[in-house]
């Protein structure tokens, strides 16, 4: 075991092609923009030149995640690092809201239940029908998964429940290794480590919102807690900025 | 442990900056030329025209190769699949020569000298200085491993002697699971792993040339032998089209 502190990274995937078009994705495995591949190679950038050079990456399942942290570690020249991915890390399924359009599911069911699907820490959406055309419950990435295992909505709550075993079985003793670790996951999945790992409550976390495409290092200590809450954004200004364009992205026409 | 036939599929990497520069490369780690990624691409096609999917990739730590498996699996869809990496899986390490034009060692060598060090199977060229431009003796790449091990310049033999102890420990018990494995490597790790697999003798390897970017899939039986030997190019006119281009790259002026 090597001495801490521990090196953490985490990022959330650049633009999706859904992000562009203001849709509930989830987990339908939808890819980047241009935009988004840009973000992610910039990030590469940011790493290398932070000199913060990850020596091991985990990932969802799913493309935009798995794209995002390829381009990253090609542009920090680390593409050889070991990777490993697990559903665990996949964003926070958005069960019946899955392939609808943001801005019309806040005009027919109103602004209430818009927030308390969008943010609500333990009330998931409606579950998804298994053959929707937008459900993944067929998919072969999850077929090594038993059919009561494979989610058909969560909340924010499911998510941290489905990730935490991830965290402590996979990507902990990696950090205890003394290896940098980068973590290229999504928007929910991210909000829930970092919800355990500043110990953010219930409440609060609601108020929390990740850039995407924007390194946020973590120092961490023996018992894996963070020397600095919140971490470090290695672009503050860029992540500020980003963070209120996602507080208003639910109110776009 | 998974019934036989097994299912093996070896892909070559696309063109690299240096194959088209003409220069021998070796461990250098130099990246795909847009003809080599539209290889990968294309080779990733063809995986999926044929329904044979990877369920596992195991790949060289040279980005060549890595970007090659991350872009077939990306346009097959399979991006999500475990992947591994290994120092083992590289490119013969090609000692005093890399980084000099092929054409130009030919003509200061002479034409017997060069073909000893390009084809012999048991005769290495001069060992590369450590701290050569062209030596990868302190890449962080090969920090894990004991200097002792990193080589200084390979022969063939030299190459699948330490090819196959990841073939027999990593490859073969991935096979034995019943997943369909992809190896995306070099032209002589995967010359060494099909010498291997075909029993081809120490004179007759070198006559045999692997093209880039077309899968060669095998089907192996319970002994990890392989049904038909040669394999089956999944596309074989341009197979047969690139292995012959291959024969008379070392006499382009």
């Amino acid at each position: 075991m090597a001495d801490a502190p521990y090196k953490l990274i985490l990022l959330r995937h650049g633009e999706s092609e859904w992000n562009a078009k203001n849709l509930f994705t989830g987990w339908v495995d939808v890819n980047l923009t241009d935009k988004g591949e840009k973000e992610a190679v910039r990030a590469g950038e940011l790493l290398k030149d932070a000199e913060l050079l990850p020596d091991v990456v985990h990932t969802s399942l799913q493309k935009r995640a798995i794209r995002t942290a390829n381009l990253a570690l090609d542009s920090a020249d680390r593409a050889w690092i070991p990777a490993n991915r697990s559903w665990r890390l996949n964003e926070r399924h958005y069960g019946a809201l899955q392939g609808k359009d943001k801005a019309q599911t806040l005009a027919e069911f109103g602004e209430k239940q818009f927030m308390e699907w969008r943010r609500s820490y333990d009330t998931p959406p409606p579950p998804i029908a298994k053959d929707s055309e937008f459900s993944q419950f067929n998919d072969p990435q999850y077929a090594a998964l038993p059919p009561e295992a494979r989610p058909l909505t969560e909340c924010l709550k499911d998510v941290g429940e489905r990730m935490l075993p991830y965290w402590y079985d996979e990507i902990v003793p990696d950090l205890e290794s003394g290896r940098t670790v980068l973590v290229a996951a999504h928007g929910n999945s991210l909000r829930a480590l970092v919800k355990h790992l500043d110990g953010i409550s219930d409440e609060d976390i609601v108020g929390l919102n990740i850039p995407t495409g924007i390194p946020l290092a973590y120092e961490l200590d023996a018992d894996m807690k963070p020397l600095h809450k919140g971490g470090r954004y290695l672009d503050p200004e860029a992540a500020k900025a980003a963070i209120e364009a996602v507080k208003n992205q639910g109110k776009k026409k």
